[in-house]
């Protein structure tokens, strides 16, 4: 019996091989599927099995090229009209050597969403873990804002499949979700993987209170942001993704043919750190530090135009390539030769951001200079305490709102630590906004400071 | 937060790396402790705390070298007389960032055990795991052997640590502890490393029936060998083992300097595969298939001469090296350069020992051919069922019960699949048993042909 | 400037990634392309033509998955009517930054054979390396019985290309052949992978007489086997062999499952150590040492039926399928889950090939015992001496004269050190030849013995 | 027969693994000698003999601490008086299986400098390659700067050692010098890894003429800039240096503890890219990109104080840290936990050093403006081209006279590429002057421009 955690950071999805017997289950699959062949393999077993807990909306599912190159049967759930797969439903069981994988109906984030108990027979009928997908995270639950028109109804739905039907598994299950802190499918996880159905039921604070009027009245009063991109993810892993039979390769192209693809219109994400680009970037390119693209690329990104990469180092384009794959941007066309050096060397202009201290940033606040002071966190996070004199556009909305910050002032982004504000930063001068500053540093630093926040 | 695993083969120990805030803490940590080095490094955390759950006894503690390497405290329990690293005792606690760890003690595999209570405070302080050592495994509980004379007691003592200590922390608890299946410390282990108290509670043979006098009967009536190697690992392990600054680099030899050395007192281990060794061997090396190193090496290998090796490629002599010290045989002098293939072509002899297929050795049985049947398994699976007029041996025994073997006859030997009965060959062969037989498929294959059994 | 050399045992095959400013060109590419890519794309070169230096009969020819993955112009000799590419002549030149790349038509070994002169522009217009393909090796040249109706002729060719063409660009200048020792294509060669055309010029043994007609006379004298391999990737070489967009993965068969597909016709390629296949191995299966597939898998498989594996170790899956792809053999279906030692637990019979010391077949060859005694080294291997009345088939020649040796009479295999004639052994078996044994040593045990041969 | 070239970069050094029959001998070990065993461990041999072609001045030897791990004899020139090893004179040989190495005395760049002239037994008594030290390198020969007083001497024996020693030994030799493209030891030399001694003898700059007097002539005319850590290489090479048994493992300090470490005399070495230390970086700090660590850090960093790393990831703390000890800074204390985010975090404050582009340079030097424009190339590079009004302070040199800059004046860096300015920035920065800014393009996006230099 054997069981793997792969954990892909950017989007902190979770997914999972298991197996026994010289079979093995892929749960939620991630796009780039080697991983789960290889952990197989590794293991002796052949990949029979794959269930997707839901149609996720934050990644594109592996689960066709897995299939394909494994000959595996997909399972989801099936209220929904999926063109791959086969409907699983409640009580629908599947064995792998002692190993039973049965088939639990959770909706509430989704409307087919599945849970996938898991059982070790060679010791009990009784479980022992189960897959919960986006229902029931460590620290959390599902996001319900999926279905507008019926709030209150999925709310209620996501409820009753927590308390009617994960709960009471039992306290000594193990809680396997789909996605860790750090995701954009729920807020308030906890830092760790491992955690139990008893545990979450005392102390997750979603669930703390048990009363499924207050339950609905707090997933109400929740405010999302629903990405441009999950329409993309939504229509892909409905409906099958285009097959991806090896990672796109990226050509080195020197400046000025990069110059030229980028003139033809290549998008130019630039992954290294924010400092970096603080102190020079190519103009037009947008700032995503490396562990941000899968989170924010779908804010911003045109599917339909290919995209360049500026990397710190060679290792840093496969972690790119692979962040951008897995939420559907295949055409990564090219990447700049030599780096940034090469392109400083070449002659051509580059941009700065100057990096300013919360400290200069309160003083300039204090003297009342004409700026625009952007804060682009979460209206959550806005409200829980931010600089005076702020304006809140939230990250992805950004590129909705530009209009409304361009007003001839300069402009002073920041967030939690600086990050996401440089990329707002690099949009805003993609807008034409010439004077921006970043705070590095920012709320964080502001907090560790004792600085005065509204 | 960050909580790692760390699995060692062989001896099938499990260690964690466990921490927050900067800080680590290792509990059981094994000899070659680069890896924790590198879990806590990659986290960007420094090790301050080293937990032993117990005196070990079969393998040799890595607490010593480790705090060395990171000026970390050794923590242990104080009911025995360490010549290193400080007391801990019930209710101390310890605090990395969010993550605090408190000690109860829990003895009745050793009088000193204790086990390290896990809490996440970030959201409670109640329990969310917990390291028992080898007081409580997946699937069984820690053997109680090792005060013969105050057997009953301890086992006592074992029944109080888990049920009134243990299982009262809460059935959503996680169980983390020192050994997997396989290990010698224990024989019913699950073959998976996640479970939870209240799974254990409920499915553990061990604690399915509860009462006290049936679980301290139960214990009474096990039968542990007791390994000749355990009582170096209980003196390196009480005072302090040799330090181990590199990994020992066996010299490459010859086959001519290889010959000399062992003329000269090197004991020879051939950690190739059983079916290897069948084919061709030097006289007078031990067979020991590479996995089996760490858990059988120490039943024949003098401490107080060198090691030299045969291996299949370069690969194995890391994983032969780490086995070995893992168990305290650090003098590991020398290996065969160009393997056994350079031995061949030198021209000197060597060993063969011809596989037996099970339907030939029950055709023998039958004809009532003067021969020696043997069976190395433990005497419970001898128990269990085995070939008619077999002899049963333990493996770990075989070196003082060898005279008895050598009766002139030849000798079959066999186990569960054949490789321990390699082993055993190989050790006939070294006393001087020219005819020897192995019969490879053993009682499994025996199982699935469904032959006969008494 | 960089440049790579690629060693691919087995076939000791040498292929080339050699650049400058961002454009790289791979000489004699293998099939498997990834480790091109890769290197050029660490250097942060794009992969813009690839060379090769005669149609290859040994492996087959990555150059068109290659060309397809990074748009690179294919270029060969013009003298042979290849159905992709494009024909590169004497004096055709490629520019790569400063390095230079110009084409020598250097027939011989085959018609078509060309050499790319390399040049550091940076320093000078002279020659300071040459990819020789064939053509020249290092201590050997290039075999030329391809063409036996006209031997003469393309010896004497073989001799102008050398002599007339390539020593003339200096003793200076660098030799880049396409094999190094242990090839099938030169048998001379040094084991070592550097020198210079100054070297060969006076040392190499096929060079330093110096004459045209002693040169002819003994190529004409040299007998080299022609492996029915040959053929197909002659075939494919020539056409552009069946995509390879990426690696077979053979499925993990439990022993039933993967007797039933033997019974189906699928092949059984054994690649652990001549010992583990004496000691045991399944009936019917090929001995073929894993160093030895690229060179040997040829001699014996269909290409029409699929090929099940039986390994060590995980690990050697991989080196198994990239050996047999190399050489064309794509439908590699299985591989036997858990080794040979399941197969041993789940009762099926399994075959020993019993090892005989050098010594003893002496004592056999002088006892006069019945027996045959089968050399399978090559002609001039037993030539330069043999054992007493010891009969000569080579390896590669006895699938077609098996029948001659199945007289009734026992076996004993020999060889050079015992490898391929464990090869042999496993051939005969198959062909149902049932006594038979291996000599592990052979002539190189009985050259240390100093024991007597004809 | 084996032969392994180690590059290892910043240093641009070269050093060699070369052996054959189990024996295998290292030529110029760098100081963390892991990867000489490795390599001969990978092939089957012990190391036997080390090779010191020199008393090395720009790295520390490995020599001493790889003899320790072997048992190998050190072997260097007889001239001087060195603590260790032993003297090997002209007309030595050391043989190893096939291979011959034989000693050559070749004084000039120091008076004991020695060549290694390698022959293969199997082939010819004649030589095929030789390791020259830096004696002759690939586009250049030694510097003949250390005895000032005795300068034309020393430069007549370079000339003598390599045309009638070294060149003799045939047009066909391979030349393995000590030092690739980049490294302080020459400056013309060619950036690839492969030449021969007749290539040199036609096309090294140094070479072509071949006239003693114009050689000496030549040589004399040089100007080597001289490192203070020079000093410290030689008096550890002469003497052997401190041993280094594992790698110094700095620990992770959080950013108060590494300000209070800085504050106690930690000299902090930031190894990020220029650009991300122009965006943000703690005060105080060196800049010193992670490749330029081996050739700058002994210019400025102190031996008596600990040093502090600054990271762009986990990655490169290895690369940093084996960087140093390679020059001898052994006392590497710690790394700041979390990089330079959790600086900024943390509400510290931070640098800046705003990058310039060469248009705006020129703008600026054409409007007048009062500011200090510092060239920080050699003296060499400065003649060979500069912008209007420079002045030249080569950067090694800059820290003895720094108070010829401050002059209260802004100041602009710049170099060939901006990489050694922003080091020369930081520098500026420490010493107080506050207005700086570093022209990120330097010279290279002046040249792309075809902007005016004097």
């Amino acid at each position: 019996m054997f069981m793997e955690t792969i954990y892909t950071p950017g989007v902190a999805h979770l997914s999972y091989v298991v197996g026994d017997g010289g079979q093995a289950a892929v749960v939620d699959p991630r796009r780039d599927t080697d991983i789960y062949l290889e952990a197989a393999y590794r293991q002796g077993a052949k990949i029979t099995h794959i269930f997707e807990t839901h149609r996720n909306e934050d990644y594109v599912t592996g689960a066709v090229d897995l299939a394909a190159r494994t000959g595996a049967a997909i399972h989801h759930g099936s209220q929904l009209d999926f063109r791959y797969g086969h409907p699983a439903n409640e009580g629908d069981d599947f064995q792998l050597g002692d190993v039973k994988l049965s088939i639990l109906h959770t909706p509430g984030h989704t409307l087919e969403s599945i849970s996938v108990v898991f059982r070790d027979l060679a010791f009990s009928e009784d479980p022992l873990g189960v897959f919960t997908g986006d229902t029931l995270f460590i620290g959390d639950v599902g996001r319900t804002d999926f279905f507008p028109e019926r709030a209150e109804e999925v709310a209620g739905m996501l409820y009753d499949s927590i308390f009617q039907k994960l709960l009471p598994l039992g306290d000594h299950v193990l809680l396997w979700p789909a996605h860790g802190a750090g995701s954009v499918c729920g807020s308030g996880m906890a830092d760790r993987n491992f955690s139990t159905l008893g545990y979450e039921r005392q102390y997750n604070p979603a669930l703390r209170n048990g009363d499924r009027r207050a339950f609905i009245a707090h997933k109400l009063a929740e405010e999302h942001f629903y990405p441009p991109y999950f329409k993309k993810m939504e229509k892909y892993n409905l409906e099958g993704p285009p097959p991806l039979t090896e990672l796109p390769r990226p050509k080195p192209l020197a400046p000025d043919d990069f110059a030229r693809a980028m003139d033809s219109g290549m998008q130019v994400v630039d992954v290294r750190s924010p400092e970096a680009y603080a102190g020079a970037h190519i103009w037009g390119s947008f700032s995503l530090p490396l562990a941000m693209v899968p989170a924010f690329a779908g804010m911003f990104l045109e599917y339909d135009y290919p995209v360049g990469l500026v990397v710190e180092d060679y290792a840093q384009i496969d972690d790119a390539v692979r962040g951008l794959v897995r939420i559907g941007y295949d055409n990564i066309a090219a990447y700049l030769a030599g780096g940034l050096h090469a392109w400083e060397t070449s002659g051509r202009r580059y941009g700065k951001i100057p990096a300013i201290h919360i400290t200069d940033v309160e003083q300039r606040i204090d003297a009342g200079d004409p700026f625009t002071l952007l804060d682009v966190r979460s209206k959550e996070e806005f409200q829980s305490g931010h600089l005076r004199g702020a304006k809140n556009v939230y990250l992805g909305d950004l590129p909705r709102q530009i209009d409304r910050i361009a007003d001839g002032h300069p402009v002073t982004t920041y967030c939690n630590s600086g990050q996401r504000a440089m990329i707002a930063a690099s949009l805003l001068k993609r807008r034409g906004i010439d004077l921006v500053e970043n705070c590095l540093g920012s709320i964080a630093a502001c907090k560790s400071l004792g600085c005065e926040m509204e």
